[in-house]
């Protein structure tokens, strides 16, 4: 009757329960309940809440930046006199990328052309006595142009190799400093808002010298040889609600303290020669980085946290297990009553099995 | 010879089975098939199929995005009269990156050298009647420049504070129209293709039009003052199939209604003075946004997927459970099969243990 | 006595253990065993150790990328003559992003005005015998310009239709070649390191030269005709160890075979006349893609990844029962002694209930 055949036919729908065994032991059933409610406080208070485990994270986010710039500023050059700085000079690229260029100092060569000129002597190998020290065709990574083999008089004082480059060549001059940059007197500007960490944190207008502060910088320093500062933007959004806390938090980073590039403009002389403007921009590099993560409820991702919290009442109960078996005072007793034995009656002569138990056959649970 | 050690000796190869108690309770029984028929469907149907469950994503695509427009357009500019736009005028950078810049449209200002002139009377605090009007080194975010203190005529209808700066200073004037962007009748370019939500969806070459239409912008609007347009491509490779579903899907979003910059073009006059041509570009700022995911097939993601369906089988026994302990009709029998009673014959004289257990020791199984 | 209520009662505290049936079956014992050492050694020794299953990942790397090019090269132009290039000419943008584009071919076409003048011969739908070759107004995707209508002389050979757009047009010719690109005779600069994927495999200094090898590129080949070059930069940090392994490790892959666009410079001439000088820049556009993956200790993947194995140990009982009960010789002899018969003594009159259990009802529990 009770096959297994049958067992499946009629076994299907009727409700098997595990067995189990009742034992009097509080010092173990009380360590059961503080771990199981340690369980369901982590997977409810922690995984689920606190860290949200029931939403599927989106990590890459869709941004797109666009920065602007405001502001004039006034240098004192000597070589140039008084001149003027607005958005169209010191932003480059000018069409408000996510990484923009702030010029702060510059050392500029106007109406360079091609032709031959003597090398500037701070650079490696430039100066010379003969023509012997200025091997024709050298270039060094540093050089302005390529040796044409003599040793000529660098204004007057030094002896350099004669070079065939765009001359004439830069000077090595310790660049001019930018006074006072991106200083403005009007208030009207900043009337959407102007950001604060503290009492306005997410707004998007920032001034340059905060900004640089922020990044532990001083921007004067940062101004004369230039730098490069990283603006972090994070959005945690957690779509569940009402979207309230979907807002940017920015964090400012100094990442270089020397930052400088060379541009040059070109355009023909009405005599047809090829001249260019060559400058070299010192610099703050700005570089926006958005990151954001944005949280929905999920299906899955709390039903994986629950479920591993419900393996770990399984695992739980094992441990306890261990402990009433193998440590507990009447783990002898406790042992016998929760392992019942059952061997088959008709026994298979197999050595090993006869070795693992010589032991005659004991009931379970004697009665009394 | 039952003892705990022995019996961890020669139980080690023995398979412990848990013992169940057969109800012949089908209601239970049948909710509890349907409900492990309910985790197996959402596992294997939900999680692992739909959901793709067996796959670890990569989630951070590495794609270059490279662009390059074609086409010229004519404009016509009083003042500059017929003016022929091709690649090398309209689209800043050059370089084809993945954030460009379509000029539509433009205010120039040439031949602005350094110098002192009247600012424009469109600019806050710009009008003056007399020179107190006008306090020396004023500036504010918007000015061209720097105020010198003298309030002058401006090109003879209004008076306006002079500045020195870069003269003559850009006229607010409302800005000119292009007419005719980017048509082309010239069929042979599309002899690739050409995108189409519907016909063509993979394709990566668009017509401008087409491609504001699709971001729900008017190109006639957007040209005029500008504007910012997103353009999403997502991948969603699945890489255990044949690669056949790892194509783009494009979307595109109007970011800005408004949009421009000012860059200038610098040179050295013959007379040694620094001119530039000043230039206030609008235009569509297009920013192509790539993201994807491309999954794969892995073991860790397929055995949680899995062991949490298994997790829940368990979780479903429990909630059968206490529907037979607690609310079925012969709860109370059942209760007292499921838990067989063990009380160490040693009692230990603890006053909650005695109140707790006044019943005389019953063993749990009798032998025949 | 034992009734539920009071069960709950003082139930709370006991510790109620499952009942087993220990049966001296080694068969499915041993594989028992065999499979739960597996999913120790898989949780344990794959999803911890190896795949760090302990750790939460971060996908997102903010990372900010600052190129700087250094060398100078020369070229020997038939128009032209010798040109020297440096840093400021050949790299554009010049502001050290992540894309940039190194020049090493150009086609340049100085002095251009806005003016009428022959389309070039090379454009489709250029070429004409009469006027009427020549719709006034066409223009097409690669041409210089739009037609007025007449068909002119192209310099003494041809007949094309003349256009109106800058002039003189840019000529088709097969580009000149750049000889030697960045070389350098200067030991001085790779002061630091150099990248060799063997002995240096995480110095940031690359040889434009090998760069473009790594990729599976010939430098001549791309320099002629331009190309594009990803460089791939993964960081893997583990964060919990000292920080040792958390090196980029660097990737090249030749993305294009063929790359150019087009720029100008604009002036104005002092006959008030804007100029232009175009340029067809041929190139290389080197990419570099960052991605990253940091990863820490997390308390919650931890869990997961053991609590999914305790959920697969559960699993594998389950798979051992069917084993013992519908498989093993005795299975009929185990099944009857796992399954404990329990019938309701109340018996419900319900024909599939009786049909169901013809057996004679066996109380679970025996009184004394």
């Amino acid at each position: 009757m009770g096959s297994p055949g049958t067992g499946v036919g009629w076994g299907l729908l009727d409700y098997k329960t595990e067995k189990y065994v009742m034992t009097r032991n509080w010092r173990v059933g009380a360590l059961q309940r503080l771990l199981q409610l340690g369980v369901v406080v982590y997977v409810v208070g922690w995984a689920l809440l606190t860290k949200k485990g029931y939403q599927e994270q989106d990590l890459d986010p869709q941004v797109s930046v666009i920065t602007k710039l405001k502001g004039v500023s006034m240098t004192r050059i000597e070589e140039l006199g008084n001149r003027l700085w607005d958005v169209a000079d010191f932003v480059k690229p000018p069409q408000g990328e996510n990484v923009f260029f702030l010029v702060t100092n510059f050392l500029a060569t106007p109406g360079q052309v091609q032709g031959r000129c003597p090398e500037h002597p701070s650079i490696p190998l430039a100066n010379c006595w003969a023509d012997q020290d200025c091997p024709e065709g050298e270039t060094g990574t540093h050089s302005h142009g390529i040796k044409t083999g003599q040793c000529i008089v660098f204004n007057g004082t030094h002896r350099t190799c004669e070079i065939r480059g765009w001359c004439p060549v830069e000077s090595g001059a310790v660049p001019v400093y930018l006074s006072n940059a991106l200083d403005t007197q009007d208030p009207t500007y900043f009337k959407l808002c102007r950001y604060d960490p503290h009492s306005s944190p997410a707004c998007p207008v920032f001034r340059i010298g905060d900004l640089v502060a922020a990044a532990g910088g001083v921007f004067e320093d940062l101004a004369l040889l230039g730098g490069a500062v990283g603006v972090h933007v994070r959005w945690d959004c957690d779509l569940d609600s009402r979207g309230a806390d979907c807002r940017p938090q920015y964090s400012f980073q100094l990442q270089e303290r020397s930052y400088n590039f060379r541009t040059a403009t070109h355009w023909w002389e009405s005599s047809g020669v090829e001249a260019r403007s060559l400058l070299k921009l010192y610099g703050i590099r700005f570089d926006i980085l958005v990151t954001g993560r944005a949280g929905k409820f999920g299906l899955i991702p709390t039903l994986i946290s629950l479920g591993t919290g419900a393996a770990w009442l399984g695992v739980i109960t094992f441990l306890c297990d261990l402990l009433l078996l193998y440590v507990d005072g009447e783990a002898h007793f406790y042992w016998r009553t929760k392992y019942e034995e059952a061997k088959a009656p008709k026994r298979t002569a197999r050595p090993e099995q006869t070795e693992l138990a010589p032991a005659p056959p004991r009931p379970a649970v004697q009665g009394p």
